[in-house]
């Protein structure tokens, strides 16, 4: 076990409060020089922590941040990805304390501290890990791996301009493996390791009716609603036991293996706990699949928002000219995401009857991706977790999305190992957003452990 | 006929034009002081048309402005009802010209001009045309019968508290028959009378799912979506030929007499301009009735607004916390709304699975209404169109709905003429309201023969 001094947890603490400090919020406009302001701060950061070549990539949007330390070229390359950037931290007011102060302050599930603030985990925080175990071992071993920083800053608003600059530097990128913490783990005494997530489909949906708002009494039985439409085209989408109807939607689905099935309901929800934690009667969905199966290895199709007609305060009697809907799937090994949208687009314009026409919009995608779990740094990592946690990691599915992940497979040929080590109820994306105290510093001991086994310095 | 000198026009449009400025919008709270100016310009306009008692009755509400001209006992008493709020103007970015900057322009229908603005034809427009030829016969000729305004704030709100007060008033509002112009007629060339009206019970349901919005990949397919749900319900509200689903809907429906049924198919509607007119390539609906039948003599279930989740630009992964739909029902005789909305209720709550909750409320209702066309009144209608029109006016269903028709003939035990000059075309309801010139005056033309047929002064 390593045992960080209290100097050592100071120094990482005070640079991470720093860190956070600096509003990157990559979707907003008017924060564009922070953004700069937050990637000069990282390549400062980068070079005090041992870095010897350090630079800001200029794109169309915010700047790549670079940093490496190259040993020598016998010696394995371990590429890190994370992103300086976070989501807008609206509703502020729902904020106990300002988002860009962090504050430590202790919690039922975090009794020795976790500290608040936008980005805490997601994922400035989960990144600077990976900065601060370099610099330990930079400090207080020696290095036997090429290490290559790779940050960007703009995960929150689809990572366009990264997956440009990683098909013209594959060169630069050369990688044995892609090392991210940006995802959960299952609690702090049961750590996991992800293995899976889904990709996305994102689409809107827009059917225009009659040229403009009628009245609902004059008009209303022999002119169709543009709502009543999209509520039946939406309906259409799942059948009574909740599969989704659109055709060809699952043809490409693989199931989990009964290895990898059993593996994953190690660490089942616990279906009490999950209606609890978000206030529901009742959980829902395709009961051919348990919930754990459900939320991480299955299918969706969600309605993420809609809006159509009168949606003031009190009634108004209009049989709406429009209606709008934005829907995502989220899917799992081997859909694909362009095909899936288009199977999407046909049945919708399949659908509508003549008395609408519908405008199809795709917002944005990305691929499933599957973590081997037969490689060495796969082995590496649960090792790594077994010695910092003293248990074994379970393997677990993500149910999200992070499109740069399948986009480096493609791109690099390389797979990502997934150590996330924030919980679920972290509030990622939501006001309130924490990280633990223990999990920044035990995810920093998992890291430097990862180093070591993936090197063959320690064998179990 | 009846020439109004320049002056006399100049007059009534000015004052229109100083009404329609007024933004008396009865939905938004913020518009409360906008309802006083609105009913104390009226008061004080009724006073100046020759009322001699006038006055503003508060309400819980919004005011009611009552005027009077009594002139002798033994002569027949006239009750004008109409109403000097508006719908909200939105989308006002869908208005040409100002909402409430009323503007002289020509259309194809409207050739000698239109004037557009909020509430220029619903109803300020219509009901001050009643002001107008009240005025026009005390200036010109003398008064033979006597007259009372009874003109609400609440219209388009649901007329609570008129009905409050009609319950309470029986003496002063005593009449020998109602007229109100709140309706349309079929063309400037082909008149017509209302001689029905459907009713409404207009709902609002919220559906609740989680706590908060939730991140759709860790918990999308485990999670009862609110908007997926609402969807699945309000398509279930119409089977497959259009007809609505909720159990006992349709039992007190009794359908038009062969009589009715071909008096108002003499002025079917042409199915080709009415598509012109809207922007529609087809029409919709219940198969077994043709399109006039449709919207103005079977019910209805439209959804007037729907929201949930993220409305905003672009896309977020939100698995929402809640879904609104405002829905309306238009009936025919015999159906009760307040029965109807209890059927509603009960469906809804039968239908929803338990992982969502569900508040139903119930914004207003009205009863259908039926005229009947063997009165003296009734006659002296189609005599006055007749004699300003120089044809036959047509007999016609409207779609829309006027609660406080109903609550009149319960109340008062009278029955109203429903004598509109208003087209279908005109917008009411949305963006770039408008009212013809022509229109407007032949209004306040036939208004006068209706008097003056009425009360025997001439006869054909």
């Amino acid at each position: 076990m390593i045992n960080f001094s209290d100097k050592e947890k100071n120094k990482f603490l005070h640079e991470l409060y720093e860190f956070l400090k600096i509003p990157s919020i990559s979707a907003d406009p008017s924060h564009k020089n922070e953004m700069v302001k937050c990637s000069n701060w990282l390549k400062t950061n980068l070079k005090n922590s041992g870095c010897d070549k350090v630079k800001i990539i200029k794109t169309k949007g915010h700047p790549i941040v670079y940093g490496e330390k190259f040993i020598d070229k016998t010696f394995p390359t371990i590429l890190v990805y994370g992103h300086y950037d976070v989501q807008p931290p609206d509703p502020i007011s729902l904020w106990d304390t300002p988002p860009f102060k962090p504050v430590l302050k202790k919690t039922k599930i975090h009794p020795h501290g976790a500290v608040f603030a936008r980005g805490a985990c997601d994922d400035k925080g989960q990144m600077f890990m990976h900065v601060k175990a370099f610099e330990w071992i930079t400090k207080n071993t020696k290095l036997n791996f090429n290490i290559k920083f790779l940050i960007e800053g703009e995960e929150e608003v689809g990572s366009d301009n990264l997956e440009i600059f990683i098909s013209k530097n594959k060169d630069l990128l050369k990688t044995d493996i892609i090392l991210i913490s940006d995802t959960s783990m299952k609690s702090n005494t049961i750590p996991s390791i992800t293995t899976g997530l889904r990709g996305i489909s994102y689409m809107e949906i827009t059917l225009k009716g009659p040229n403009r708002d009628l009245h609902s009494g004059t008009y209303g039985g022999g002119v169709a609603n543009p709502i009543n439409i999209m509520s039946k085209l939406i309906a259409s989408m799942h059948d009574d036991n909740m599969k989704i109807t659109i055709p060809g939607f699952y043809d490409k689905v693989i199931g989990l293996n009964i290895k990898d099935k059993n593996e994953i309901l190690k660490s089942a929800i616990n279906i009490s706990d999950f209606k609890k934690s978000i206030g529901i009667k009742e959980i829902y969905g395709d009961t051919d699949f348990s919930l754990t199966e459900r939320v991480a290895t299955r299918p969706t199709l969600d309605v993420n928002g809609i809006y159509g007609g009168y949606t003031g305060e009190g009634s108004k009697t209009v049989l709406p000219s429009e209606a709008h809907a934005k829907i995502s799937m989220r899917l799992v090994p081997k859909q694909d995401w362009k095909e899936i949208s288009e199977l999407f687009k046909q049945y919708v314009l399949n659908f509508i009857p003549n008395s609408v026409t519908a405008t199809i919009k795709t917002h944005h995608g990305a691929e499933p991706y599957v973590t081997p779990t037969n490689s060495k740094a796969y082995e590496a990592a649960i090792l790594a977790y077994k010695k910092s946690f003293g248990a074994n990691p379970f393997q677990q599915r993500g149910g999200g999305s992070i499109p740069i992940v399948p986009i480096f497979e493609k791109e690099l040929g390389v797979k990502s190992i997934l150590m996330g080590f924030g919980l679920d109820s972290d509030s990622i994306h939501s006001p309130n957003e924490h990280f633990g105290l223990f999990n920044f510093f035990k995810g920093i001991e998992t890291i430097i452990y990862f180093y070591e086994f993936y090197t063959n310095k320690i064998s179990t």
